[in-house]
């Protein structure tokens, strides 16, 4: 098992900032699973919020959460796209923006995964309404 | 929010006819929704049933509905593709037609990919089974 | 290294029916590839041309062939949809079925893929013009 | 064969505007295709550029652009792509914004497609240096 | 209906072997399908285990099952995949080898897939926990 | 633009090894790319030659190079796929081995996948033909 490093720590705090909750409690070994399991997990993790999410000054964190939606919307994986489109709503794109990028979705990606996709993106709408 | 047009009334009239009920309730407005949520129902409507859906004269239906089984089944999303099977059985495309599409997906798609699809498949058969 | 038994010489009339040229030059062992190089190509023209092709009964070959052209093109893999696109005219489909199949295409699975997929069609229908 | 109705002349009028240069040669009939090609074309012009670009309102093109080159890289479709880019190009999207979204593509969907796409972009780089 | 065949028998026999326990209720003709559902559940089935997993000479049945987990998992295909992680743990695969596919898998192939994927994992280790 | 850092001089020495000649002049700085090219590039080569090719103990170069070829083929990344092909005949994976593993996704990803992925490996080896 690897310890937490500083890029490992790094990582959790922008995380928390751009999801708005901590990711640790997902990332801390967990004593049923294989020992290199936490490797795999604080690689994934270092990767997404070390070397991508920190880069905030060339492409804003509004800008970088919309294409992160259209790129797991577009895999067809639709849990990171569930992630992803509460990190788009928790970094101030609004959900007329996010409809305009499923929209632009249909048609070079098809009807079939707009919608999808689109299903997910109403059940996240869905927790933010009071 | 766009007002429901003719395009969208005849694709509304077309859909009902090839899915052999209403897509109305589906495609009018939400309260909860983004105001341009209805643009993109309406859009993807318009598109699937205006514009392909129509144009029943230089492929029969029921060839363009195995054909849509198949482009869905491929593209492994899975709802859309419970949607071109009920259409498919409501435009007088056989099982034993549908199953004949799932060997040749299994041949070039993988016998995965077959699978997985003929897992709906299946579900949608027995909606029919008295 | 396997011997060609009756299923890889089956699979190798049907494929000649079919495709209306001889498939054997591509199935005969190679002399400078690996030994079980023959194994594959001999496992995946059987599964074409004796297991899928030779079932003509459930399925005409001519919606089978329009079937495997939307499979191959919705994968993405242009040399497959090539292959299966000269079936396809090879069996009686015309150039406006495939098209119509084109069309149900850049609904469902986008216009980027469909068009990407008709550039091919577009050069094996430039083959077949006097 | 259909008539170029006033949605396939705003649809030509809008890609003029986003591309840069006239898509009208690519959409006119030509004779050598089957009769239905031009409705193929047309169809996908007119959502393309009709149904998607025209709408600048709640997203704007910089944005749009951007989503719209992570959908085809993601794809993997890369003549689209090369399309996309040019369009990014076109609106204002600078070289070093595409560039962040190719490393969030690299994360998220992996080095192979960010690297297989970004050889694309780099060829479309170069048609602008001087 | 086809009968069941030597080709067949042999197949369910390595089935088995390869699974750890008997496929022949999946593979038996169900009364309430299609007449030709068996066939392509026979089929699928010849070709995975008499066609395939036969072959242990060259590669042996472990690194299969490894390769034949990352292929499931790339395609996204989600419960195919449950079925290659319990063929690679019933041949003697470690769960910290496949914890170092999905690692390569995250880099090459994405975090979106590879944590998507590794969710599976994750159910299928825990079915084998005391 | 980054410095090029121990994590960086670490990928670059373990690729070369991976490899079996240098990759630092496609990682180093081009001057006519964007600012943050050298990044986007910098990141992907720590990714995959610091964090996932270093990591020999858990599972053995040959192996984790079989892995990454059907990653990619199944992917159908076929640039990227030419790269992992020649990390595996570089690193003692025998042709014969890379067969079979095209003959597993033959059967679980299609042939269709398999035939255009197989014709990447022809190419790689005729390279290796003296």
């Amino acid at each position: 098992m690897t310890e937490q490093g500083p890029e490992c720590r790094r990582a959790l705090d922008t995380a928390g900032e751009v999801l708005g909750f901590s990711l640790a409690p997902f990332v801390d070994p967990q004593p049923a699973e294989p020992a290199n399991a936490y490797d795999f997990t604080r690689i994934a993790t270092e990767h997404a919020f070390n070397d991508a999410w920190t880069r905030a000054e060339l492409l804003d964190r509004r800008t970088r959460a919309l294409i992160s939606v259209a790129i797991t919307a577009c895999l067809g994986i639709l849990e990171p796209l569930r992630g992803q489109l509460r990190i788009a709503l928790n970094n101030g794109v609004t959900e007329e923006e996010i409809v305009e990028a499923f929209i632009q979705m249909a048609i070079y990606a098809g009807v079939a995964r707009a919608f999808d996709s689109y299903a997910i993106a109403r059940e996240v709408f869905a927790e933010l309404t009071p």
